[in-house]
């Protein structure tokens, strides 16, 4: 007979100690990116590794795997959580999840993996420098070999290789329980109708945006961000805003939540839309109720659910007129002598352009979707082995030809564009195009409660809206599946049409269609 | 038979853990002190406390102490470190000292220790604000008597109650090998000739001060720093400089030393003198050689050994006449303002002022020591039980007339004024004026080997200095005891004739006396 209560206290004291030394882990990584002296990387490597280290030790002590099985239901101990509060049977689904994704991949495996994922990306960086996909070739394949044998360990596949079913595997990391043909089901229909809106805009005058090619002093920006973080209501008693070469949100506790950008002088919107990006992220972080504080349970749903809540408030608020009514003067009040003869519409339309590039990251919200369905289709065939990485590059061109209209210049803005695949990385990419999805089911879903949604964002009186996020999406933490949260939310499955609906209502206006 | 360099390389890997996770911690308190949002510090305090737990656990682990008896010299094992070489014996006593100190507190005392000095701390701060001893006086007593208990423990004292001796055990934590008695041969004659010194300054005219009572912005105090930093040589790819409530300095890693500094916009001095003394630490910190690198050798000496370098660098460098004959036409383009009036000679005079105050930490160069006496003299017989603790405002008063010719006007300013005693860090005082007698020794021994040392600062070239304190200081680490390390630099015992010689001829200059 074990004494249930007693058993879980230990399990979420283990989960405790598991969380700070995650957040030191986030703290240290913070560190590096905003303040580290550039020859202090040797020795904060060293530490970092060891604090994983010591974190993958305390997580898969003895004690989690006996404690963990002593309640659960299991066909030897049929009514295991019997009886126990839905909260805390949550968590034990969570932290089981974590502890066999920790337990089942051998330490040798793990080391190897480290090493590999070292080397592969230190290659990357100079092949894409030099423009020689040839070089990081061996590196692709060793990667693509360690991520299908990271999903066999996690029992995706079987054996005699069903290696289509390992890329699930991987998917499954990211985005629990959403299998590719499920993707599938979204991303083809909306390839073909983006494909189709964007060849339809290419035909149209792109809106007037030279005022954006001015200078624009860094440290003004600086200053203009921060009140733009005030703007949207970011509690800065519970976070702050620092400088990076790449935007993040980073969660260091349950009241410290971080998010960096970086300021260009000949970009003001790339600041700007990473502070509302990264807010979005934080908002999230920072809205997890009391009861799952300092738990496994406060986190995203999904790596895609974190995606949704960013690009809810970068592109659904961000990029919208009546944000633009509200914020616009204050932009101008930052900058009264390049904006002088703008207005808020103008500037709109301007955040607004729609311009198909081979860069991803700088990709505007129509295009950006095909840019991830591309990544999707190649690396699915990748781990299938359906495609070999020999041919990579040249399948890149011809689907970035399809998809965007576009020559690839290079491999380097090719294939070779992005770190993710050089660091093992395959299953994360679909993620930032479900998160668009989910974001637009999500905003249909607060326009039934708060139709007057828009003019909350005119007047810059974000309360309410944050409110409902709060109470529909932030309250959950992980403890649901991803497709289970979304259908709690907004009373229906996984779709398409609300995004489609939204952009190509909203690009038909603006391009006049 | 034991394989020495086996069970070497085993300590060394306990060792350079520890460190790591010292360095993690040091990251972690850097940010609490400049860049924690307010409302995250009570996950950083679980976070650091939970770190510390692993590395006490990691140092005292089963296997150390069991390793260090078979590599070392004792009665059963005669020829225990016999043919290692002299850095690795080093090594082991450093290394063995660090688990005494460790191991010899039983957990349950560590865990009521700190918890008590938690809540007097916090007893401390609301005492102070309210000038109201009588609250502070229990927690004072436990202080007290935590304090005696942990020398106890470590060996000092006796069950007996030696209790002169007590004192003794809480001085060597911070400089080992150094009695109280010890301290008394050099501290009575420095108070006698200071309390001397003091009076006939008193009856000159002070210099002319007037200029520093203007507003010096805070952002240009903060470049001037940084032109400052540079100015003396500080490598920033291996540090950086942050602002904070009280100026520190702390290692994060072999290159990633930092230090902070405040800036006030009535007081330009405060700010260019913490730098120039956190500098001084710096330099010593990342001073250490390789072969010491990421061991537990890699660190000051003492607590007055860090002193003596961070107290060179801001007194026999930064408040003499080459130094400002030097910097002060940088300053004066930083300020030219407020200091067109004036030259580096009246400037050199004004950093000079002798004005006894009560409070210790704006203390001038004369006064500085005998604040420190004064609190020698207190917590020595504070710990022996000579003088009550109850008595001790008022024992105070007298000493402060005594020494510094001053009423106290309040506790908050006198007994209640320091932190250090509500945290039980009885012991710590002397180092603050030890440091001071060391640096000049050592600058007694710098002007042998350079005798054009005042050319060199008034050229602003640090970099031979920088040398020979690396060459002579730096590189022993914490390898040698204090007394040992002083008489391997200086060929001399501690003295107080190389400071009592500078600073008597320097004021007796500088007020004509």
């Amino acid at each position: 007979m074990v004494n249930s209560a007693d058993t879980l206290a230990k399990l979420f004291r283990i989960d405790r100690e598991c969380r700070h030394l995650e957040h030191a882990l986030a703290a240290l990584q913070w560190d590096q990116e905003t303040n580290l002296p550039p020859k202090g990387v040797e020795d904060r490597s060293e530490q970092l590794a060891m604090l994983e280290g010591i974190s993958h030790e305390r997580l898969i002590a003895g004690e989690t795997g006996r404690l963990l099985e002593s309640l659960e239901s299991t066909s030897e101990n049929p009514r295991g959580d019997e009886g126990l509060p839905d909260i805390d049977r949550d968590f034990l689904r969570v932290l089981r999840r974590k502890y066999d994704k920790a337990v089942k991949l051998p330490a040798d495996f793990v080391t190897a993996a480290a090493r590999a994922e070292g080397l592969s990306q230190a290659a990357w960086s100079q092949a894409r420098k030099n423009n020689d996909f040839a070089s990081f070739l061996p590196h692709l394949e060793t990667m693509i070999e360690f991520s299908r044998k990271k999903a066999e360990y996690w029992g995706f596949g079987g054996q005699n290789g069903d290696r289509a079913a390992l890329y699930d595997g991987l998917l499954d990391i990211y985005e629990p329980g959403m299998p590719a043909p499920e993707i599938d089901t979204v991303f083809l229909p909306l390839r073909d109708r983006l494909v189709t809106l964007l060849k339809k805009i290419k035909l149209c005058p792109p809106p007037d945006t030279s005022f954006l090619s001015q200078p624009f002093d860094a440290e003004r920006q600086a200053r203009l961000n921060r009140r733009l973080m005030d703007y949207l209501g970011f509690d800065r008693r519970r976070g702050r805003l620092d400088i990076s070469a790449h935007p993040f949100t980073t969660t260091l506790g349950s009241d410290d939540v971080r998010i960096t950008t970086r300021y260009f002088q000949n970009n003001l919107l790339s600041g700007v839309f990473s502070v509302i990006h990264e807010s979005g992220h934080a908002f999230y972080e920072m809205g997890f109720p009391p009861e799952l504080r300092g738990t496994s349970l406060a986190d995203g749903a999904s790596m895609a659910f974190h995606e949704s809540q960013s690009r809810f408030w970068e592109n659904v608020i961000g990029r919208s007129r009546p944000f633009w009514e509200g914020f616009f003067p204050i932009l101008k009040d930052g900058f009264p002598d390049q904006l002088k003869a703008v207005d808020s519409e103008t500037f709109y339309r301007a955040v607004n352009l729609v311009k198909p590039a081979n860069i991803r990251v700088d990709a505007d919200e129509v295009s950006y979707a095909l840019h991830i369905i591309l990544r999707f289709e190649l690396e699915k065939r990748l781990i299938s082995g359906e495609l070999s990485a020999e041919k990579l590059p040249e399948v890149w061109r011809q689907y970035t030809q399809e998809y965007l209209g576009l020559e690839s210049d290079t491999d380097a803005d090719g294939a070779l564009q992005d770190v993710h695949w050089s660091q093992g990385s395959f299953g994360y990419f679909p993620s930032y195009a479900l998160g668009n999805l989910y974001g637009l089911q999500i905003r249909k879903a607060i326009l039934k409660d708060i139709p007057d949604f828009e003019s909350h964002v005119a007047r810059g009186d974000f309360g309410a809206i944050r409110a409902w996020l709060g109470d529909h999406v932030y309250r959950w933490g992980c403890r649901l599946a991803p497709a289970e949260l979304l259908f709690k939310i907004t009373g229906e499955k996984l779709s398409v049409i609300p995004f489609l609906e939204y952009i190509e209502a909203k690009y038909t206006e603006l391009y006049g269609l």
